[in-house]
């Protein structure tokens, strides 16, 4: 039996409640927060607490709070001789340097309220300052995820960097899509299969290779006609730049005859 | 049993003629195009020719050339008794109007070379001069897809452009994620799931609500780091006006917790 102790009440800390309350062989021993509502989420099912000068022990304590308060919410757990690891892509390992031992548990995941996720297929990104610490939190993991990888915090920032682009920033593009279309009645859905085969491909073809579109083929008339029906300013500027980061990485490719 | 023509010998061409092929009520009465190694791919299964001034006749005359071929190409059909349409996503259907009848099948997706696409799932946007016609490509397209819409040229050009967005400029994040973990030794694998769940996310939440990170936070500390671990300044300027349009469309919202 593992036990652990969550930090945090947020996203992440109900994901990883969520995950860790279905495996039989961890034994969640308290959840602490300083919003006591938001503890409602735990109780039923653990000890929680606001005390943050009265965490209970444990083998593994999960901080799961914003990178901001991870300095402040860390300090309480100074004392604790048990593993003390953030959740954090942009934080590095030593900033938990002070406790006896340390590490970080990284999920390489977007999570969000209301929406449950495939654990087991989620990249766990593990990093410890002693070798027997890293192989508890590679077994912890394992009882999640059939993902696990050894992430140094450098390689985690760069991660976590990818990560923006490839969630974030392509998120908001489906925004705009969206935008797009319902501004002229037409439903967000009629881009779904497009959306699905655009991610589908990249498991059979590198992006470079799957790339399409106007500013792959160098077809400045038809982006010219694209900015002109974008009504929004802002819509537009990304229609340029994007545009211009393509065609300027396909400019010397001559193999194209799509 | 509906009898067509194809025009063209590219990747839109290969796909639409293994799918007819694959299709029992479907005759495909002779492909047409210039390049004869072009034509290799479809010679086994039917008829082929290079001559534009001798094209057979059919029920549909499917073009699916390049845009700016569509008029010099559609040319040799003016005589035609059959439908003629063409596939292109941002070319009005009265570009084809000195046809006898006339029409669209615009098949909203990515099309490459060696890769399968499930065609049953593919949004198929039909448009023609005459109902009668129209009803005919309904029939045609219910033969190989569960997605059939009608939309007009002024909505088609909306969707071309919306599937800029969300295929072309998504993809090419994509491409930039990977640069960014393989200048470090990390493999693009590891965004895999990151990616998949970004759309699979957007079944059930709005791209809206569904969004996360700095950008939305209005972290503006994250967002400088970032900057700062980009080498590749056209990255850094993607970064930038995808961050800033995130900024703008979240700063009057007051909702958020992440």
């Amino acid at each position: 039996m593992l036990n652990v102790a969550i930090i945090g009440t947020g996203n992440l800390a109900q994901h990883l409640f969520d995950a860790f309350s279905a495996c039989p062989t961890i034994d969640i021993v308290q959840v602490v927060g300083r919003n006591a509502k938001a503890l409602g989420h735990f109780e039923e099912a653990a000890a929680t607490s606001t005390d943050f000068k009265n965490i209970a022990d444990a083998a593994i304590f999960i901080i799961a709070v914003s990178d901001t308060a991870i300095p402040a919410v860390s300090k309480h757990l100074s004392h604790k001789k048990g593993l003390v690891v953030h959740t954090s892509g942009s934080v590095s390992m030593n900033a938990l340097s002070g406790h006896h031992r340390y590490g970080v548990f990284y999920p390489l995941q977007t999570f969000s309220k209301d929406r449950e996720v495939a654990m087991d297929s989620v990249p766990f990104c593990l990093e410890a300052h002693d070798q027997k610490d890293l192989d508890l939190l590679k077994k912890l993991s394992a009882k999640l995820s059939e993902k696990v990888y050894e992430v140094d915090s450098e390689q985690r920032k760069v991660l976590h960097l990818a990560a923006v682009f490839v969630n974030n920033f392509t998120n908001h593009l489906y925004h705009i899509g969206k935008e797009i279309c319902n501004e002229k009645g037409l439903a967000f859905e009629i881009l779904q299969p497009l959306i699905q085969e655009t991610v589908s491909k990249t498991e059979q073809l590198t992006p470079y290779d799957a790339q399409t579109g106007p500013a792959r083929r160098g077809d400045l008339d038809t982006s010219e006609k694209h900015l002109e029906q974008l009504e929004n300013s802002g819509h537009k500027e990304v229609y340029k730049v994007l545009s211009e980061s393509i065609r300027k990485l396909y400019q010397d490719d001559t193999h194209y005859t799509n």
